[in-house]
């Protein structure tokens, strides 16, 4: 049996991004030497998450627009710690925080138009995903 | 260790559509020989996912207005490129797309309603959900 | 290779409660062995769910309000079955169900403010979450 754990670093430039991180997981993947196995992908900040979709930009600004439908900016009670991202916490759990990847081959085994996003909604700092891969 | 890789083929004769597939999981497990372990039933197609909730029509029926109030059919910035499907992603995405089901004593470890759905929102095409047995 | 498994039971006062399960989790992977893997909490009754967030209780009464305005008490088909609960289901849906944790060097491998919790929208009974540790 094969491990690996590796930890993505983001400090997006705007609040809110989409990061594309196929590539980086499939790098890590790879050099886990994991031919068999499963690969989890996790958001470590809780005003952030995970997305498997498309890439494809006006899906991507239609997923903003809905995020902000559902889970807007606005007043919430988390906001008398001193916060302002209460909204934030809220667009992580409508879209989820994770993703567990199959590896099938050496590969990620994704369907033709996967794509897994880094999906920031409070950045401009320094925050991480762990990536681990499991398998023989 | 073990591991295991089927895909299921759907090719729903409705757009919107819910599969049961536990039997179908329950007998990829059983093929693979694995006793104790975690698997993964993930929809390839960015427009289909996974719940896992109970087999009830009147339920089944809630979800999908549920699903079409919060994500509904419309205008989206994606049909520029020629789709019509962009509430289907943002189906996908509400509703999630994928599950990890515990394997325990060569079975999946399900609770007394859990039963396992694909759930189409863009079908009457080919589409598939990958299924990964990792245990021993 | 490694695996545990184990079932934390809750019978909450309330219909709806959040229960923090963080060090439930990490005494059940201490306990494993397992040094390098994963650790599934899934919730096993199809009207609760897995959050991973913050314990701040000004958030988690933001979590339920949105919950509540997402997915609201009130009519359903699923009530002609004799059950009041058809807008458990859905918040189960929207929160997600369950979460697949990374066991780094022993312990689950958490960011800074990541904590665990089982999500009950329809309590005062008797209810499972299976864990299930997998890894070397």
């Amino acid at each position: 049996m094969k491990s690996a754990t590796e930890y993505l670093w983001f400090e997006t430039k705007r609040r809110k991004e989409l990061v594309n991180i196929t590539e980086a997981l499939q790098k890590i993947v790879a050099k886990s030497g994991v031919a068999e196995g499963l690969c989890l992908a996790s958001a470590m900040h809780i005003t952030a998450g995970i997305w498997v979709n498309d890439e494809e930009p006006g899906l991507k600004e239609d997923l903003q627009d809905w995020l902000e439908k559902l889970a807007p900016a606005g007043d919430y009670r988390h906001h008398a710690t001193g916060e302002d991202n209460g909204d934030a916490h809220l667009k992580r759990t409508l879209l989820g925080h994770q993703a567990v990847l199959p590896v099938t081959k050496g590969r990620l085994d994704l369907g033709p138009w996967e794509q897994i996003f880094y999906a920031e909604f409070d950045g401009q700092r320094k925050k991480r995903v762990v990536v681990k891969v499991l398998g023989e």
